[in-house]
């Protein structure tokens, strides 16, 4: 059998070293179109930041690696330039002597991935703008950034100014993964930077009010954004460098761009072959890989995969499952049974010390759906034991269904043992748990780790609270015309309060129950919802409607924010 | 209805606060033997230590916050005396004032905790010898260092010397957590510390050979560890101090000497209750941890719980079981439905950087139980991509069933991303996980963070290969008389190799099949065991029969020192 594996990064080398392992006898050709085999591409923006020093350090298994080591004809600079599916042959170029061969194939495995979006702006071509998709565009802005370096330097050199050499600016065109993973490493780099962004949020992945937490973290560390704002045009500037004009008018003068407006699934190859694209735009395949083809597979950032909560079809460009859908693949073709459950969409990136992650659906997934069976609640539970050093609040949305407590999703945002939370709670995701589970969960404790009641267990306590009818919840959206009762101490009121709320510290409550309309719906407010809760409780014992605000004085920043 | 809360701490707290949540009009008293109420015991090795340096840091809940915020009658200094349960009442000791009353009952929750092993040893009561279970026991010990600290501090001004001071030498009996963490803080504290250990082990409820690995990263950090070795008797020594005899006649001099020699549960209160004491010792209870007295219930280390994995009755001391257990006996006596699901044991502990953690079952419990439908494996994967810095092998023992593939237990050690991997897999062995579904988790990944093939998918792909047959796995005690094939590269063979292993680098292997036998098992050896599964496939494909030594090299140091 021989298999023609095209795309030798995720998915694809994962495939070819998969199937090596169950056919030692097949013929398996792997090609790459650039001038690398299986490289790290999630650690370009660390590279370029110096995090990374060295490039080899990127090049996770050369061809050379796949030819001795397994047995796979592997070439590099070798692009694929169309598929005949009826005579079942590829045709193959090499990218440096232009040269076309045509190779059969008894089964076909496309992983091209994705394309970055690159619109017909102004400019858009001039240097100084680069992308960061490969280890060439990567050594391409580091040598950008050198060569700007070595010319301040001489420029110090030459005036005899020996003082800081003066901060160089960058704009970053898009606030995704890589953009703002770049930009930090840009700030790491010396550089004064701005990310424009067409949308009014990063992350788009979370749900708003939550991104506006890692946004409000990022502009701390010096990062300006400017979101709901689109790029006009690129154009030299006249005292040199780059001037990036938006749509609103503002401009950004800039020493370096970097372009990060997302990726579309390059299907190319795919079209050309005749097989099917969803309605994503993305190479339809089946639970095995299979496209439309019985004779094709496709894997990775190039394929559309079904969404494990909504059961949609989605796309997604994450490491993770690109190696399992190369795997699936491979098992497929060498007569296995495997199939491909979907994706969770689990993600995570690092920015300025802080982590934000996710798993599962968002609110406003749930909300484009037209879901109304879900719930969700906000909570600041500590990373670990609060008497231990450098505890650190975890900013949490939970989303849960209402009819079951089935977990549907979950955000989460700080400067610790967020990715824990969030792999342990992917994992629950996965494997069906309700907001019950997670109360029982027994996870790793001891005071520098968690708490004994971790924040996984106090999610799921919440939820059941609210689902139990203990804690009617309400959200800072509800509370405009509701009688507002704050339960924190008179210090905490200095710092912030809330107008129009009627304040009894929760430890005077019982006393002062007077005070208290029977005929209205109480909404009690504290700092995260803790004593709200307590005090909610009694009132509602003692016959009051009482509700808690959800995430208290801590949610409001958020909520306030997006009014 | 009036309910008594014996015990202040982990359990009790939790039951008494959930019961005035649930239920605003109960009479709640709870009482604590000791000065404070509701007290941070994971803390005091760490309050020992300075790493935190505020006493009142661990004092989690005060009475008075008991009583103003949950209008709970909280009493400290107050000694549960006796139960008489037919009259439903319990005699109350003030341990100032020694005034006894007596107080009734509708309900009574026993959350005495466990009292520490303290073995009639010649010249345990000697000064400087402690306990680490209470404030007043750290303060103790905290007092006696720094008198110790001032002592040779004037000694130093007085004979001139301005080195540094001597180091000051600690006996820690017992190599659980408390006397490990104890360890690491005397430590810091400037002591020479010696660990003495009954058992062949520290860390009980690991196995031996993953424990070693705790062993040697203490001996690293300078601690001496003196295993298989129990106190014969402690003594003043002649030129001052305490001198430490072991049973094998070794005698280690000491300045301050820590007992932690393991707990047993606090049952007096329940025998004189009469209420059902278990086998292992501890009370028993059912599922809403009712005892065999309908009005009494008991929570926290003195009662025996299922064992989650193996339904056995078992003895924990961990503080999110006790909070879990307070929380139900809570609702249930407020009228709700609420079970204990069991413990899986999921413990963590910091020493000196590094993580041992674990959940569920260990080898040695399954052996035990004469259970054989098991299989196990070991892994070395790194704790985020290799070529991001920081990245750290984490050592794990994954059990998993044979016939079914469920997960039944994992140990792991390491200096990096240990306590997530273990909250995850307890996590997923709640939910009865297979190891198929380690391998389809989609966990965070961002290269600082993890891999695209995160060390929990790895044990999945690992375990699923050894259960279909790709992987036919072999442990280093049954390699004896095997032919070895080393299939490492020639360079690592200088740092270590295996006696008697034919040597052929896994990219020679195709070239060289003739010098391997086909009438006797290979068993194929490499760093991590990787190669040699690959190795393994091939060959196994081109008729050998060939199997993987599970770990490799990585898993001999601490199968070697058990031989």
């Amino acid at each position: 059998m021989k298999v023609v594996i095209i795309g030798g990064v995720a998915g694809g080398a994962s495939c070819a070293a998969r199937l090596r392992r169950l056919d030692e006898a097949a013929e398996i050709v792997l090609v790459e179109r650039g001038p690398y085999m299986s490289y790290a591409n999630c650690g370009l923006p660390y590279h370029t930041g110096d995090v990374i020093p060295k490039e080899g350090d990127l090049l996770v298994a050369s061809a050379e690696l796949f030819r001795t080591q397994f047995n796979i004809d592997a070439r590099v600079n070798c692009e694929a330039v169309s598929v005949d599916a009826a005579a079942k042959t590829v045709e193959l170029r090499d990218t440096r002597s232009g040269e076309v061969l045509t190779e059969t194939y008894d089964r076909l495995v496309l992983s091209p991935g994705a394309r970055s979006l690159r619109p017909p702006i102004p400019g858009i071509d001039l240097p100084g703008i680069f992308e960061m998709r490969t280890v060439p565009d990567a050594r391409a802005v580091r040598g950008w950034i050198e060569k700007g370096s070595q010319f301040l330097a001489g420029m110090h050199k030459y005036s005899g100014f020996q003082t800081a050499r003066p901060k160089t600016r960058a704009v970053v065109v898009g606030g995704g993964f890589i953009g703002l993973e770049m930009a930090e490493n840009l700030v790491h780099r010396g550089f004064d930077v701005t990310v424009v962004e067409m949308a009014n949020q990063i992350l788009m992945p979370m749900d708003r009010e939550m991104a506006q937490i890692a946004e409000a973290h990022l502009e701390r560390h010096g990062v300006r954004l400017a979101l709901g704002d689109g790029v006009a045009s690129f154009a030299k500037a006249a005292a040199g460098g780059l001037e990036v004009t938006t749509l609103s008018g503002a401009v950004h003068p800039a020493d370096i761009v970097i372009l990060s407006l997302g990726v579309r699934p390059d299907t190319a190859l795919a079209q050309s072959a005749g097989v099917e694209i969803g309605e994503r735009g993305g190479i339809r395949t089946d639970a095995h890989m299979c496209t439309s083809d019985p004779d094709i597979f496709a894997v990775g950032d190039a394929v559309e995969v079904r969404d494990f909560v909504t059961d949609e079809w989605s796309l997604v460009a994450l490491a993770g499952p690109a190696n399992r859908q190369g795997r699936i693949a491979a098992d497929v073709i060498a007569g296995r049974n495997a199939t491909f459950r979907g994706t969770q969409g689990t993600s995570v990136i690092g920015l300025f010390g802080g982590t934000a992650a996710w798993t599962g659906a968002s609110e406003k997934t749930l909300q484009r759906r037209g879901d109304t069976d879900y719930r969700k609640i906000y909570l600041y539970p500590n990373s670990h034991a609060g008497y231990y050093p450098g505890a650190a609040p975890i900013a949490m949305k939970v989303l849960f269904r209402a009819s079951d407590g089935r977990l549907l999703g979950v955000q989460a945002l700080g400067l610790d043992g967020v990715d824990k939370r969030i792999s342990t709670l992917a994992m629950a995701l996965q494997l069906g748990a309700t907001i019950y589970d997670l109360e029982e969960a027994e996870l790793c404790y001891a005071p520098q780790f968690g708490s004994a009641k971790d924040p996984v267990n106090f999610a799921g306590m919440v939820a059941a609270g609210v689902l139990g009818g203990d804690m009617p919840l309400r959200h800072w959206d509800e509370t405009k015309s509701a009688f507002l009762l704050d339960v924190r101490e008179t210090p905490e009121l200095a710092v912030e309060c809330v107008d129009g709320a009627t304040h009894i510290p929760v430890g005077q409550l019982r006393d002062r129950l007077g005070e208290l309309p029977k005929d209205r719906e109480i909404m009690v407010i504290c700092r995260s919802g803790q004593r709200a809760y307590y005090a909610t409780r009694m009132l509602r014992q003692k016959g009051f409607e009482a509700s808690v605000v959800s995430g208290g004085m801590l949610s409001r920043f958020h909520h306030g924010v997006l009014e």
